[in-house]
């Protein structure tokens, strides 16, 4: 089909007027839209939660402050567990001011779409997804459906901002060399008319409103949510993305992700999605892992630093989820002001530090055979993606004190090349199973001048590692042996 | 109908279980319900304008407050010379505040419905019209439905007073003599739901609102409106009034107006209804005519002492619509925090006066064969109820300074006296024509004791009025000759 | 001393340079100034009291509503009975909120100075005096040492309205005929200057401040108040007296009143005061009685219509005061966002309705030697002035009901005339006791065409008085006759 | 003087009642108190700058964001380059909302008291100085004489927060091994009473609230300040000290500063004072360098990751200021919800686990004869201290692309060791100059296992020192080498 595509495309302009659409309005057609290579070879996005529910940015016991209206008045959340919102809102902001009452003090009036840009760029990340509008249907662009809403516009330049936040971060982002994307939310939990007749919901307001955010941004990435409702056939999906791929100005370059109605997740759609897991094993499919840096989308006022994670750590989910054949988009929670908090800042230099050595093993890599390998008897590469907790047991590989390091590693190839990734610094001599190479096979570690010295022994090679010190070391965290003449 | 209705109730307890419904769902059987008694018989009543938009209380060149959120929003209005509505709203709000903010700041807190209940009493009303939910869908009753509203609560408990406005007023006047009823908008400005689908909006928002409202209060009036943008069919009223007639806890003594589907005013439902007119001049039928003490039924801030009306011509309003067998139905509007303007307690409280004299002429009467007499060749019968602008020909007839006087007067009958009300005190001797009385009857002046000497001449008869003083009058304003024994 | 001013006056330019100061800073020199005769004639003022304090516009009890933060925060006043204010207070603004919050929302936004000019000429008055500062020491004009507060700019240009109020009424007022004054506070309860040392407050704040509102607007009026914790010394009164009458711009038309330091009450400075009280029975001296129309100076909302006084009442105050040589203020209490309450400008049409007929009695008259005359055992002369509920006894006396009525009147009188004003119409004939007049004096009836018929009778005369119906009377409440050739 | 006071201590109860004072009101009497050992020995403490000023946290171009309010409106510095805090603020708050309007909006609603001492603690502090009041007047304790401030009371229990945020603060550090001392402002910007009469303010003023806070609290540090108008007689410096050291509950283990009055610093007090500069070269003076973690105390939102130094940077600038014998003061800036910015918690924790290895050779030590060695030619022990711009200089000292690395070390000492402190981790051998050391003396890595190899070199010892990968070395940063036996 992708073929298709490009042969369609090259007949260009005197076609174009008559010929039919590519892609049909059922799944095995759209299913067979390859996922474009930009995104594949990518590996790393800033995902990005913003919305009235940055003012409150509370959230507790590990749910989502992006959650806070949902929270606050649903009875059933409220008896199961959420009731810490509630007790929270009326403490601050009295039981008489409500939810929509926070887009008012959405005001973002620090919002420097440049200085986010740069930022999240000094993170090495390749993309940017920006949540045009949450479950809460306030969106941050100026739509017009949402306009339209009962009372107080639902949007960022009727409401709060009055500016056109898509609009802003879409140029800042394009400036750079990374593309942006958005987060669309397919269900409003208190739109009116989607508590009343979903059919009218979905013609009278969410199809307009996604061809609009699509027709204004043309964005790269299509990251729905919310739809796990109703069936795809209530959203009416394939109608909408036969004409996101056949007409829309994002038709070439548009990545989308799973969610398309109750059933679709792993199933239909583009890539596939899993939040706060540890992805997926199998690199033939497209994949993606998102989480936020603690433990909330949305920024949240009640995180401190022993919620946040290292950036250590985010740079093993990094090469975790690359060796397995999959991209990572971590999540950033601004303030309801504009400001990325300085933690956060923090952590993306840490990451963009590490890919400014080590980037080469990542961008536009492969997954080889083994994602890694790891001490005998200890972690099976079985066991990956089993985990839920999102990467802990890898916490206690590279301690020191546990007294194992050189084995331990994980792999990805790029052209001729395969990159071994140590999170324990390699002490005099390290091997590689199950890998044989070309004889004048150079071996580097990246971010050190010169070769390496290696020999094959059966089918590994024993590589020699030049001592370093915490002061003359590369970088931190991790290090990169690459092989090359691996394949051919 | 009627008729049926009364045998049917006098069955009573044993019938009530498998009796047939007494109303059908159609206007012919409907319509044939007649104006229960204690109405007709009430001549005056006190309408009450209250809501969010008592918060900016602002209207200009003759709108009504009320319609505050309509004149601020719909483009065609703000082109069409509401533009003021916006001006005053930008410069004194901002842009970005919204009409349903205003409820936020609606908060009644010195509102004492006792002291509302005794201030209307003063006025000698007999009924109280509050209204439930206006144009904007905001109810003053903890309505579910309006709850369910999106985002901010849409009612009095839920946002701004956080009391059930409607059910402590209803409470208070209940204390008194006076009826409780209510206002209620069928159609709603801003409701989504009335945009998007007016059947799904009919069905699950305003019907299951209006039960609510009817069954939580037993209203004894229900004055409708917001009628006109759909046939009765579209707003299923028929249904609905028979629901209210037969099965309501208001059926017995419930009186409803005419405002129930295009087309309906003066046609179907019950009383006719004018505004800010002066009526009809048909007794047959019975009719109400409404009107603000100034301009606007809400408050306005903007109406000075010269937009209110005197006491002195609401007293003639009054009697000239009653000699036509109208009713009077005279507005208030209460300011957001909750009290009544002083300068409408001090009309209500002159009207009072008067019909503490005069109520005998007014309370449980009819029209008689003529509502009026005039001086030959200045204002004939005819013209009655022609004139639009309210009254202002009148005050003309009144002013001393043209030299005539005591041919002027308005009828009432009752049991078998005629009363002559005098606008102007008659001097010496007055003549009410068209009138044969028994040789024994009484005449007097209501407020001064003793009685009168009279003598028919020809068809009418000539009576002798005693000399008073400012200082020594009965009332202001208008006096009443009673006539007895002019009926049998 | 009057006639060396005129004197000084008349040699106008040439003298001025070096004329040395007519008044010396003493009581005995600043006493002996007369009071200006525009004043003397003027008999009828308005008084304003507006401020932070219209924002809560709250009284209970009868205390003042512009005494509001007093009553908030005195711990001994809290006790003593003004907890209401408190409790009020943290009920609706909660306890976190304070008076000079107050400002802020102190907006005037529907100001407009020159509708409450023409409101308040339609009283009749001849002057307005407005409370440039009250206690709480927030001007409303823009002083450059209330600027200097601690904190929040604590005048109305820098908080609050954004205007000059002072000015714009001034402004305003003198394109009628009325004069323009001020009242102005000595002392303000919490000026952290005046609590630590009286005397820096005097020097650096208070007379720098007096003579900036003296220079910029020339008042005609000051009525100065807040005297009573130290003695005139303390203030430095004489100091800032005689640069007022010597040097200021309003040195010539100038009006003060007595509370100038502890003590100078009915001793020291112009004319003497009372308030909510019955004036002074010495119409050798210059005194004016002021009180708000119901029981408080400033705008109160928990008044309703039973605290107002009538028209009527008011009308009876004004003539028992001329009566008696003094004038009246009569105070209004304009809203914060700058209206005068309806209630308010009709009281004061009703006033001015019956001064437009009988001005003539008021306007330039003085005291005749008996101020009224009663019935025989009911009201002695001797009794007026110690009542102190202001004027509830004249309410008995004029209830018809009672059955007295001719023998009752107040007098003035101006050139050659008397004349006798009648609370109650007088019926047939009217005695006036203790006047010989002329034999071809003339009497008539103000408002009415045409003279009376009269006879001296002793040391009284017999007025035979027309009879008139409520619609033919020139007027209500009271009526004049008028005799001249009484003085020569 | 130091063994005078133990002296009369230890004659405890008996003597107490009639001693005389051990301290006189004068400079020679109090500069001889000797500082207590417990803040000699701490060497690194917690700065705290919370207030109003949190509210807008607004800082640009490097100047501090606790001078908000001067920049605001002092017209100098508007003109002088501050203009920025003026734009900024009428963009966000407008030009009517006033300075002490940001108190009602510091609510410090999450604020944990036991979390932050945590925290502070997490970063090897040994004392924490809070600003109970900075130079806008405002404490963070219920001080009467701020309550009766002009307005709205001007402490964290009368407005804002409702809490005593020193106290709450003070017990929570108690609770700890810190210990918990103030900042005190002597002036107030704004205090009518400062600007009217000084001597007035200091008598009725500071001085009660000074010994208010002290009463109260019992701080172990006083950090004055906003001493500079005015000389230490007009603030009364020397008599409040004599009562601090004689009379209070602090008087034992409290440390003071040197800002008592204009030309005190760095002359009379206690320890003398620096701030973002590099502190001094003397170390038998006690003193102490402040800076906050980016320019400015007080939080500020513009402050971005460039702006804060890093974790490294602030373990360098501790080492080199205990390297001279001073103390450090490193500040944060809570927000005014009452968090600590997560990057300052990663910041305290970097120092903290840095200390937690390395405290040793910092806690209770004192400087050696030189602070540091550094490599031939390129940077002189004499320019230490000269440097104004903080440390900036030593960054390019450790960047190993230079390639030098082991002759650079800081110095400590603590009984018989001296503590070499390395910015660089130093390969295979390293050399202390002049130091001879007894035979038996041992040599370690602080954080590893076993001795090291050493041998006396001349009159320097040479160290092998092992080797460690960033794996494998026992912390970042800086690593020390300890050789007992130094001194005897």
């Amino acid at each position: 089909m992708k073929k298709l595509l490009l042969f369609v495309l090259a007949f260009g302009f005197t076609l174009n007027a008559y010929a039919a659409p590519v892609y049909e309005a059922n799944w095995q057609s759209l299913d067979a839209r390859e996922t474009p290579q930009w995104w594949k070879d990518a590996k790393f996005g800033i995902f990005i939660h913003w919305g009235p529910y940055s003012v409150p940015s509370f959230s507790k016991n590990g749910f989502y402050s992006e959650w806070y209206w949902r929270n606050l008045v649903d009875e059933k959340r409220v008896k199961q567990g959420y009731k810490e919102t509630k007790a929270f809102h009326d403490a601050n902001y009295g039981p008489l001011f409500t939810y929509p009452d926070f887009a008012t003090e959405f005001k973002t009036e620090l919002f420097d779409p440049d200085q986010w840009a740069e930022v999240m760029e000094s993170s090495g990340a390749k993309y940017v997804v920006l949540t045009s509008k949450h479950h809460d249907g306030f969106c941050l662009w100026p739509n017009e459906q949402a306009d339209r809403s009962w009372g107080r516009p639902w949007n960022s330049v009727g409401t709060g901002p009055g500016r056109d936040l898509l609009g802003e971060l879409t140029t800042a982002v394009r400036k750079t060399e990374m593309k942006m994307g958005i987060y669309y939310s397919l269900y409003e939990w208190y739109n009116p008319l989607y508590a009343s007749d979903v059919d009218l919901y979905v013609d009278q307001h969410m199809i307009p409103q996604f061809k609009d955010v699509v027709s204004k941004y043309a964005p790269s990435v299509i990251f729905s949510d919310g739809e796990w409702e109703h069936p795809d056939t209530t959203w009416r999906s394939t109608e909408m993305l036969a004409w996101l791929f056949n007409e829309s100005p994002s038709k070439d370059e548009i990545v989308i992700n799973d969610r398309w109605g109750k059933g679709c997740r792993h199933t239909h759609g583009g890539y596939y999605t899993t939040e706060y897991g540890s992805g997926l094993n199998d690199p033939s499919i497209a994949w993606e892992e998102s989480r936020g840096m603690a433990h909330s989308y949305g920024f949240s006022r009640t995180e401190n630093l022993a919620d946040y994670n290292t950036g250590q750590k985010f740079v093993y989910m990094l090469v975790d989820i690359v060796s397995r054949g999959g991209n990572f988009l971590l999540d950033i929670g601004p303030t309801a002001d504009g400001r990325i908090p300085v933690i956060q800042q923090e952590r993306m230099k840490e990451i963009g530090d590490w890919l400014a050595i080590n980037g080469e093993a990542i961008y536009g890599t492969k997954a080889w055979k083994k994602s890694c390998q790891w001490t005998e008897g200890k972690i099976q590469d079985a066991e990956r993606g089993e985990y839920k907790s999102g990467f802990d047991i890898m916490q206690l590989t590279v301690n020191p004190q546990e007294g194992f390091a050189t084995k331990e590693m994980w792999f990805t190839q790029k052209g001729d090349a395969l990159y071994a990734i140590c999170p324990v610094y390699p002490e005099d001599k390290m091997l590689i199973k199950g890998v044989k190479v070309a004889k004048d096979a150079e071996v580097s570690l990246l971010g050190l001048p010169g070769k390496l010295k290696w020999k094959q022994r059966g089918d590994a090679i024993e590589v020699e590692v030049p001592a370093v010190t915490p002061s003359t070391a590369p970088c931190a965290y991790a290090w990169t042996v690459k092989v090359s003449g691996v394949f051919e």
